[in-house]
């Protein structure tokens, strides 16, 4: 056998062992999964027990449980229970729900930290995501980190893309999200 | 051309594909630590001070700090400082602590989002872990995403399974969790 | 030296580096971006709404609004919006924000866990990283896990050393925090 020959095969085959290469998760600034959801929440008033979504649990010394703190709302954390719906009609199907807190943390702007989970319960996908991090809501589009998922999406992690698709008073607001997952496994 | 040349310039060539290579971590499907732990929750009822290892310190307009919020306890956040046990006895002596919160976030249904930290300091092990997601409690088994680690657990990411191993009125609860690390450093 | 023995012998030696290898990001014990901040917290105490930089919204139920709860401040959590700078200096100008919120969750020792987003908006640094984990704080050093980040810290994880640097009665008190980015995109 001609070592030229030899070389060229040799070359073949390690350049499929690097390609391939030794992790088992895929990493690359394309992501492995996108995903588009909207949710939507609908905060407890005092008188809208039956709809609402999302309730006030916590406030600074000068707030309250039924209305939001004046003037940006700072010191305010809501847990909510919200449906996930593919298009943004509230009363379309739920694929899943967005379930944990946000709270207001900016005590001269609008501003809001995340902490919870996007469980998904649909025919498309069985599993959680859990995401964390700001949302500075006044701005069109906002980055929020996805640290972890079970399930379809096992070790997930990626950026969460929210974009604010309606804001009705301090009652009712929906935000689209798209979802891209860089590291899957 | 000659096969030493060639030979030459094929290293070079795989040098540099493989010199963009190579991680320090381990990553793979089967983990790279386990490890097996219960902790312990006594929730503050207004008339055990003593042994309560948790309170309720937010709740919804409708709740209170004493007792959960009917029906599924939507809105109550928990704080807890709850002993780490290797085995199913509350007597146990402690390997460390289990801190955080959780809050239940079911509007219809049981559910609860947990972020917290076990933290190690037993001979075994010293260092922390950060979780967090959803726990959908009563399933007999849900997974929360690790989401970072200290110490011995230095970057680590995995997934902790829950499975209640005692629940006795809405006081005391058991957690069984067997955590899985999947990246290692 | 015959070129098939060559041949072998490189064969070998890739094989070894490309086994080891190839993923797109660069991870490594040794950091891929390290920074250094401060973030002064001013707890709202009733009468210094105007300098506050943070509040306290939820206590147990032995707890106030106004004054952490004795003798561990256990259940207390506080939202923050605190300025982050680059000196220890107060009235430095910031370089972004330290927003989310603490909890005191140890029942016998002063114990907190922190879950927020450092905000960057300078020249230096555009974008933001979310910490979870827990803060020992009477220890002299402390590790909380980089968790997620977004914009210049896309995708981002590492460490965050903090270190008290003034603590003023209950009412003040500055981190120095040494952050070490272990995986960079």
């Amino acid at each position: 056998m001609g070592s030229t020959k030899l070389i060229l095969l040799l070359f073949c085959l390690l350049l499929v062992i690097s390609t391939s290469a030794a992790t088992q998760k895929k990493i690359s600034r394309e992501p492995c999964k996108t995903l588009v959801v909207y949710f939507h929440d609908i905060l407890y008033n005092g008188q809208n027990a039956e709809n609402a979504t999302s309730a006030i649990v916590a406030a600074p010394a000068w707030g309250k449980k039924t209305i939001l703190a004046e003037p940006t709302h700072f010191g305010d954390i809501i847990v909510f229970d919200d449906p996930i719906t593919l298009d943004n009609n509230l009363h379309s199907t739920p694929v899943g729900r967005a379930q944990g807190l946000y709270l207001y943390d900016g005590k001269h702007t609008f501003n809001t930290w995340f902490g919870f989970s996007f469980t998904f319960n649909s025919t498309g996908h069985k599993g959680s995501i859990t995401l964390a991090g700001a949302d500075p809501f006044l701005e069109k589009t906002r980055d929020i980190p996805v640290i972890g998922g079970t399930g379809d999406f096992f070790m997930a992690r990626g950026i969460a893309t929210f974009m604010t698709d309606a804001f009705e008073g301090e009652v009712y607001f929906r935000v689209r999200v798209n979802i891209s997952l860089y590291e899957c496994w």
